[in-house]
């Protein structure tokens, strides 16, 4: 790994834990839903929350569509067991072949994003009823590539892996002793049968996370970036990723006509009112 | 009306049109996507779409669930003919219910998100299929007051209405000559039975946008506000409003890491790759 991208597992954890605990804290909520995946993102950010708040203001929800494979379960169940938090099991199949019985499609990416928006809409759901936050689960990685579902995955209140390359999201579960088998294996966001992330990107997050460290952290030009070695396939594929999907990362556009426009010119903190 | 709503109509659509087509244009879609949900303000999206792009470009959807008001459907129909753009119909009874089947709640606030959340799904895959955006249809007293769905009717790429307060809406749609059933029918986001706004909120929107003006255009205290002859409830409910909605209005929060985090310090414009 670059020395760049290691970082003090052991603060880092015990900062988003706290900032996990400040932020529920806060707004007055009970605690925080997590989906769990079965990956390892969505692990070690259950496994932070549990660190902040305690394993009784954490709940694990998992939601397994009809193809999802067998491990996401059984390795959500593993990791939920392992923090003692309560897992709940709902399978979203009945809603996603209703919507899909009437507009067929092969996509795979619209048949991913319609899962992912439906995992969404649960958490929030599941949210209200316990009057807790949606954590989110992306990391820094998947984001500046744009390798998540807007209003899917990439939808929740309060994100502590936001600030964390996947490289980063592996030291910090390897400090944290997640399962084994959560750390190992491929990662997959599992929104079709044999679908493994480096194989959609085109490229590792290894490779990705150095090159996007230079480009984002250290602001440095696509050009230098290939002098210090990197392929120039590599570096102009995750710059272009970065470019088209920066949409995904900035709310919404409102056209302005007042003096004072949402989003635009006000702009309180999100817990301008506890 | 308080004069200081009032606004040029004329110009005001000449720039929200203007601004559609150029978000549009900017990023290659082909046009916009528009759930109609036979209120005014999904008209009036619709309307203002077809001014600025055309009424090949826009395409509506209408997404009823099995207790939609009837007349919901049929004004979609109204507004969608009125400007000759074709129309979706999508009931999403089947995915409500196999949800709901399986969590069974009667909290209408839950059942309504759920609703709302599922049509934004539904948006998005239809934006998809079609390369086009997703064009939202929040106004500002919705907004600011927190009236609306996280994730769900708050979530689109652009949003011509945000910036409009209701009652300027109806300028809007009376300078558009939108169907006079659109226009006079009491405002509800139909959700549940009998839902209507201005019952939910205690208030109606011509005395919440006097005063949500004062406080947020004009930047006027709460005391100052009710010196001008406003009832002291009716401005601390709303402000209480705003105040608890914030989180709906703002991006979700990253745990800050690193010397440049997404949307706190990496906060290129949306459409910066294009």
């Amino acid at each position: 790994m670059n020395s760049d991208l290691e970082i003090n597992a052991d603060l880092a954890c015990h900062i988003l834990g706290r900032f996990i605990r400040e932020e529920v804290l806060k707004v007055g909520a009970k605690g925080v839903v997590v989906a769990l995946s079965g990956g390892i993102d969505s692990a070690l950010a259950l496994v932070l929350a549990v660190q902040g708040l305690g394993a009784d203001s954490a709940l694990a929800v998992c939601m397994p569509y009809r193809h999802s494979h067998s491990s996401s379960l059984a390795d959500a169940k593993l990791v939920a067991d392992k923090v003692g938090v309560a897992l709940l099991v709902e399978d979203i199949s009945g809603q996603i072949d209703a919507y899909f019985g009437s507009r067929p499609t092969e996509d795979l990416i619209r048949r991913g994003n319609k899962l992912a928006r439906e995992r969404m809409s649960i958490a929030y759901d599941i949210s209200q009823e316990r009057s807790a936050l949606v954590l989110g689960t992306s990391n820094k990685s998947e984001m500046l590539l744009g390798y998540g579902t807007i209003f899917g995955d990439m939808a929740y209140a309060i994100n502590p892996l936001g600030d964390l390359y996947k490289t980063q999201v592996y030291q910090l579960a390897r400090h944290l002793r997640l399962p084994e088998a959560v750390i190992t294996k491929p990662p997959s966001a599992d929104l079709f049968a044999g679908q493994l992330d480096e194989v959609d990107l085109g490229f590792s997050y290894r490779e990705a996370d150095q090159v996007l460290f230079y480009l984002v952290d250290q602001r440095r030009q696509e050009e230098e970036v290939i002098g210090l070695g990197y392929s120039p396939d590599l570096v102009r594929a995750v710059m272009d990723r970065m470019r088209r999907s920066q949409f995904k990362r900035r709310p919404p556009l409102i056209a302005k006509l007042s003096a004072r426009t949402i989003e635009t010119d006000f702009r309180y903190p999100r817990d301008w009112g506890y």
